[in-house]
């Protein structure tokens, strides 16, 4: 269809609390790369644009080369910061998997699903759903620093 | 970092109420194209799995295949479907913007704003922010039959 050629679904966007948290995650943890990151001062909010990129694959350093090109990927990653909300008690945000429900999850596809795990449990990382838990025993739910749910997968073993 | 390589971020899911009227919507107004679906009669519900091809990608044909190919991309939407809730009043899900605030949005990148504009109001699509509206006059929102909200951008514009 001519008039949607080029559409391309970008990016998915979460609030988090606490952004040193959050980054260490994604990127420590799942692998991802900041590819831009835009500071609104006088609304005190920060944007963080991730995107796990594959071996070889290279995102160009002019930063604001840098920014059209990860705007126009796919897969990309949004967090929404507020500052401030680190040291605020009450901010806590919502997984969207108790009421009331909407949003679910992300997922990641992951080549060895027994060796993520094992890579998730060095680190730390909280489990909502380990493999062997229930009777879909081929994905897993890890928990992000904000407590939203990330689905593990192994493509290889999908149908 | 050896033990994240092939980590792929491959969906996002959100809970939809009317199947028919989601469908239409991403295929015809977003085009999307329906990648994989999975109904779980036990359970009454069911996932469909969609992305936005570019001219020229092609998906196996081959079922099974089709499901792997799916699982390892990025950029896919998953939709789960409850049976029954397009006809339950009671139904209806939270779009994470308002109380209790979470996951935000999607966004969807295209090659010309206008056009697009042009294109969902002839299609009769909601609007949440219009480009002219406030002072981000380079995006636009837009709602989906749920109410979730989606950013549209162009990446040429952004920096």
């Amino acid at each position: 269809m001519a008039e949607t050629d080029g559409f391309t679904f970008n990016h998915t966007m979460l609030r988090i609390k606490d952004p040193a948290k959050s980054l260490n995650f994604y990127r420590d943890v799942l692998g991802m790369t900041l590819l831009h990151q835009a500071d609104f001062e006088g609304a005190e909010f920060c944007l963080y644009f991730l995107g796990k990129l594959q071996p070889g694959e290279t995102p160009p350093e002019d930063a604001a080369e840098r920014a059209r090109w990860t705007f126009a990927q796919r897969g990309v990653l949004e967090l929404t910061h507020n500052w401030g909300s680190e040291n605020d008690p009450n901010v806590a945000y919502h997984d969207g998997n108790s009421e009331p429900q909407g949003y679910g999850h992300i997922a990641f596809d992951v080549p060895d699903l027994d060796a993520a795990v094992a890579w998730f449990d060095a680190n730390n990382v909280t489990f909502q759903k380990r493999p062997e838990d229930g009777r879909m025993n081929h994905i897993a739910f890890i928990r992000d620093p904000d407590g939203y749910w990330i689905e593990i997968l192994s493509s290889s073993r999908m149908a």
